[in-house]
């Protein structure tokens, strides 16, 4: 269940440069990524519009594009512009061209209707570009599960406790705190606070706890699935808003459905402490990654059992609730695109 | 064509010890396996019924299993006693429970109601575990095949002579002998004698035969596929009921159904002589395993033309008379359940 | 889309040697090419006509063939003449047979009505065995993809500008040329002309050119995918008529589909000057090689995105015209086999 009228992130900026063709499929769509003569990215349909040879075989001459089977070449709107042999163009001769944008280090595509196309939208990844956060960018795993089960992943931070006991976890605490929910209009913020528990295991690699600490979780999960989390651990005997002493975090995430049982994972974590200190970038960039790959364990088994077993119904828990509304969400908007 | 009203074997016993959690498949369906305190066998579907994460990748705590996503424990029936953060427990949070038994070194299933669950439908393999019959445990083969192809295969042995020529068969003599069929509840008698022919090659390595052999071959085969044999070979001069200087053999077979078209091979072949000679149970078991590779190498390339092949007859001929039995029972029972 | 009713290359002739049983899957059937005592080549349906173990894991005794599953033995009709312990044998017990020749250099199988096999439609192969032409036998190549994608690239040459731009082009002239195309009863015939070009990158290895070339491609190309070619690069300043200097080559390509996604793909290319030197030939095959990897390669990932995609429509160039008609001419027959 795809929603088309959106922006997806289709890769990192620094994974298309100069004359570079980088091919990614998105939505089940093979697309086309490079940059016009002026930087900006051009997203494509990757089909030759005349036999479907993949435009990312192709070749770059200066502005122009060349498909590289039979020689027709296009410009970055995607009308071809020359024939090989041939004096007319039909105009039909286009491959599909898709609004595209560079935010801060991502490159985003809107896989709907261009007229619709509102960057406004685009939700704000201020940590990817800023100078009071630092972080290792190029955070990217491939799933090969639907991206729905990895935002139910993402909206229910009681599995933190289980899959993540050695990593982000460390106490069935995290589990056991009720989240507060509100509903937005394309996602949901979700607020977890756990009070007087212990460090997680990768907090103690970059901090000293001596007690007990408070945990906040607090983010927006966007539609198609876009994360945004503060995130910060402190001793509990200090005020609520003194983060001295505290390791606080800010992390982006997108999900970006490859195929409907495929999805794109660009993440990163940042830090706005001990600025100047690699190892700390380092730390947190192979905890995250650790962890990622504990979640991509369980969610692809839990994909394989979903795809070949009888439908069976799932059973509900409170937790379910922040997931529960955001595919509720997710099924709206999609049921609307159909409609119309 | 499955029968669910049936016992299968799920695992050697050994397989699943102390704390494990072991997953298999049976009828397309992902079983969990495992040992409550009283060490009797559990099998539970293996779907956690929250979000279906695999329970074989939870972890036992105490007589509890606990889903390791988001942290639900359950009974060793099935149900779930805890959920993290929650009083209430819904009685719908239960995992499917299968009737299960340790006999003999085999845990059997039963796969469909479990009102009907008789141990008295599992059959007698007493060499299993008998202190007159040795044989070296743990023979197992996966087959990306069709039970029944297996099935058709155990159930005419004429395919001995050219399949097995150079280990178990050794002659024509096999393929153009007549076996004597009989009809059972859920099953079929064979028996099929060889006189005046040659020992096998495997027979060579085993003992001294100097002039002719009779070789008798005597099992039962009961739906689903469970094959029980009592074989010899003996010199051709003694009398028939005469067993020294025989090779007396009795083997355990069972097929379990992975899916429509893979199949759980469990196999065992014991002595009733030389039980002291470890060097005669691991040169059976090596005979055994070579020629059920020839089997499979046939079976399968066999289960690959059918595969893609438009549907074509087969063309009967007398010597699948106990084949045909067999098939039309499976056909009845599965017929009848469906029925109901 | 597969015509029935044609010849088709199903090996090269030394691949059959001896008592050889070779499997090839022609139009998604396997079929087993083995020779008949007297040489003849023979083709059978690959399935025992009993329980469809595959023939060609069999044995051949003398002129018969045994199947090594049960013991069946068919003479080189397809008909089954041995069944062990049984007396009778049924009319009905046969293997397919498929009307075969061996010519030149090539065994054909004839895929349709056994009746209708007309020997006289085998195109004129006449380099593959020629004291006149010298070749390297055993071009061959397996495609995963629709016979007709290859056809397609064979019938338009303007790819060897683009594709083939470092081997077998040089030059965007051939893309700029306009090929003369004349429907023939089950192909066409094309010419295409190139006057006044630069010779190819491979054609730099093999003769000396001081000036302007001409080149010229000519070929029939027929039903299922049969190519023949005359083509020849010569200096510009010479007669038409006069080959001497000239570089000429004969060319046979036959495209087989094993699957209606996978495709045989035969191929030689044969010189016509300097007969006695091996590194001519041997350098015309590696180009030929590696050219045609190139081929493989980008209509590989054409196949892929047209797989993969939701239809879409081609848009067509006046330099579809071959493939056009071709198509055309491939659906007529199967659309009247389909009647029939």
């Amino acid at each position: 269940m795809f929603v088309r009228n959106c922006w997806y992130v289709v890769a990192w900026a620094h994974e298309v440069q100069g004359d570079m063709l980088l091919e990614r499929t998105v939505l089940g769509e093979s697309l086309l990524i490079y940059r016009s003569a002026g930087e900006t990215p051009v997203v494509l349909d990757n089909r030759c519009p005349h036999r479907h040879a993949p435009l990312s075989m192709g070749r770059r001459e200066g502005d122009l594009l060349r498909c590289m089977y039979h020689g027709l070449a296009f410009d970055s709107s995607g009308q071809c512009v020359e024939v090989p042999g041939q004096e007319r163009i039909p105009p039909m001769l286009r491959a599909r061209s898709y609004p595209a944008v560079q935010k801060d280090a991502w490159i985003w595509v809107w896989m709907g209707d261009p007229a619709r196309a509102d960057e406004s939208l685009i939700p704000d990844t201020y940590s990817l570009n800023h100078p009071g956060w630092r972080y290792k960018p190029g955070g990217y795993l491939r799933y090969e599960v639907d991206y729905l089960l990895i935002c139910d992943n993402l909206l229910d931070f009681s599995h933190l406790s289980y899959v993540h006991e050695r990593t982000l976890g460390g106490t069935s605490g995290i589990a056991e705190s009720r989240p507060i929910v509100e509903r937005m209009d394309r996602g949901v913020r979700i607020t977890r606070d756990v009070r007087n528990t212990v460090p997680a295991p990768f907090h103690r690699q970059l901090g000293e706890f001596n007690g007990p600490v408070d945990r906040r979780f607090h983010y927006e999960f966007y539609v198609p699935g876009i994360l945004l989390m503060l995130s910060h651990v402190k001793p509990s005997d200090t005020p609520d808003d003194d983060m001295r002493g505290a390791l606080r975090m800010h992390s982006c995430q997108a999900l970006t459905p490859e195929t409907e049982s495929s999805t794109h994972y660009f993440f990163m974590a940042a830090h706005d402490y001990k600025l100047d200190d690699e190892s700390v970038t380092e730390s947190i960039y192979r905890s995250v990654c650790e962890a990622f790959e504990e979640d991509k364990k369980i969610i692809t088994a839990q994909q394989r059992l979903i795809e070949r077993s009888n439908p069976a119904p799932l059973q509900p828990i409170p937790a379910d609730g922040a997931l529960g509304q955001f595919r509720f969400i997710v099924k709206q908007m999609a049921d609307k695109e159909q409609r119309r």
